[in-house]
């Protein structure tokens, strides 16, 4: 790789800092704590996972939002609307696929400056595209013009999804020292670190509009490409008990596998070189590799955790249902958090 | 009232255009068209409506979302968070009970320049009020650093509700001519209209800081107001089948009762004359009363429609679950559109 592996640029340089998000965000969760009665529904407890799952009656239901960040901006510079519109519902419904739920309903929220129906209909071109991908219903949305608040399109969007009967949410909590760890790749930088991955293309020699060495498009089209949708993959798997866990690897990179079980280790130690636009990004933006593994998904979108005596069938499975190029990256191991040995690289926690 | 009625500043000419945006939405639900397989759930058809429906199993769920808009403006300027985390949970779980559904779970989205714990702590106690009034779960939410993007906290969130066994929804179909419109009274602007009223009340003598006559605290502070919620209001009177419609009267004033059933007009012959901060609004910012009735929610942020026969038993159970003041406000009549008769004003749809 020839990427310095501690020192270099970070994402916290550059504005965004994932430790003061952590804290900021148990400030709020903390006043936020509220337990309201069980005529309402009862939350299940899965902290710092993917998606909130709730109970109504019979039926378990999961809840996830999330908002593309600054690849809105990278729409703007480009004038191009369609992938972030895919995107928008490609990164909330992974985050339901994580937990094991079938995506069924999505609402989007757009802040924007002002009308413009060519973007609005752009956008809803890439959100059919990725609502036929997760076979998801659009049954709402907010759109604001909010010109003194946001200076491009915040575009954002809740996913509700559920259990169809027999299946039970996969939380990560049956994984076991020894389970397989098997990844399938992005199709580039998904929606995460877009505000370093801008800064970095932006600042090479050819801007958005060169190509990197090995490339086949501008850049700026290349870091536009819609994230991957993994719900085929997890339909195809998730009524197998031994599917013991699914991780969406999208912001903090390799770190949300340690959102998956404490008190073992996810030792990646078949994690493909990365190749691309990452090593593009790492080299050009002189990224350390402690920094590029916590930000970007390095070529590996989702996560499924498995018993390994069963690894050859889920691949299969994920082979059969669109997913060829499934392969196995690392193994769990004891000890804790996440470590890709070949690299050096460890890290602790998600936050 | 001393309003002109038909001249005046329009809320278009501070830059926000419900027509524009109407178009554009139109735009992107055109393309955004898409019918999931039954595997995913049943959209039940209610377009136009305060939540969408899905019939997932034998549950119907329903969903909504969003944003605060320029509240988060005035938070801002104030540096008062708590009565914004307060509205966002209110604004969404109140478009909830217009469809006649029980909250069950929100999550929050969160786009800011920087993490700020303090101001994330304010909104976490702000968010848990409005959770402890609805009687709601928070099960996530989303906090993204995005300084490029946003001058201010773009605060949103998506509630989910459901309908107990034995309540359906309610969605104004069975309105009749004849019907009664009750009332529920605004604990003042809401969320709506933020962007007018805080240039009206900025540029006032006093500024923020000022007094309108009549008022007891500083303007500011005063449209700071968090939203009342009529969760509860809702919870008495959904499962009487002489409730026929409801609505909440947010963006788009009263515009908003055209949502509930086309053929038939609302006359709001009843409406109380609006007083305090309504009446500031009008006469400092010369703002017409056919603009006023659009933007804000003139005194009245709750509608029950009901059989006439009923009204006096729906008030008296509204009485008993905290809204004393429930007052009746007009009938249903045969044409269409929303009529204030001793104004003069006239609506047709809602966008």
């Amino acid at each position: 790789m020839g990427l310095p592996s501690k020192t270099g640029r970070t994402y916290a340089s550059v504005g965004v800092d994932r430790g003061a998000v952590a804290v900021g965000l148990r400030a709020l969760l903390e006043e936020a704590r509220y337990r309201a009665p069980s005529t309402s529904g009862r939350p299940l407890p899965l902290p710092g996972h993917f998606a909130g799952l709730l109970r109504i009656g019979t039926l378990t239901v999961a809840l996830t939002t999330d908002t593309i960040g600054t690849k809105g901006l990278l729409a703007q510079e480009l004038d191009r609307w369609e992938e972030v519109g895919e995107d928008v519902v490609a990164i909330n419904v992974n985050d339901l696929a994580a937990v094991g739920a079938r995506p069924a309903a999505l609402v989007d929220t757009i802040s924007m400056p002002k009308s413009d129906p060519a973007i609005l209909a752009a956008l809803g071109r890439g959100i059919r595209q990725g609502l036929e991908k997760a076979e998801c219903s659009l049954v709402g949305g907010e759109t604001a013009l909010v010109p003194e608040l946001v200076n491009g399109v915040d575009l954002g969007a809740t996913a509700l999804g559920f259990f169809p009967p027999g299946r039970r949410p996969i939380t990560g909590r049956s994984i076991r020292v020894g389970d397989s760890i098997l990844g399938i790749p992005s199709s580039g930088v998904h929606a995460n670190g877009l505000t370093l991955a801008r800064r970095i293309a932006a600042g090479s020699p050819g801007g958005y509009a060169g190509t990197r060495r090995g490339g086949s498009r501008p850049l700026g089209e290349e870091l536009l490409t819609p994230t991957r949708c993994y719900v085929r993959a997890v339909e195809a798997i998730a009524a197998n008990p031994a599917v013991h866990g699914l991780a969406h690897i999208s912001g903090g990179g390799v770190r949300n596998l340690t959102r998956l079980k404490a008190g073992l280790s996810f030792q990646l130690d078949a994690w493909p070189r990365p190749s691309g636009i990452f090593r593009f990004l790492s080299r050009e933006g002189k990224v350390a590799s402690q920094e590029m593994y916590q930000t970007f998904n390095m070529g590996i979108g989702f996560v499924v955790v498995c018993q390994p005596s069963h690894s050859t069938e889920v691949s299969a499975r994920l082979a059969k249902a669109g997913y060829p190029d499934v392969l196995r990256v690392g193994r769990v191991g004891p000890g804790h958090g996440v470590q890709l040995p070949e690299l050096g690289l460890s890290y602790e926690g998600y936050g």
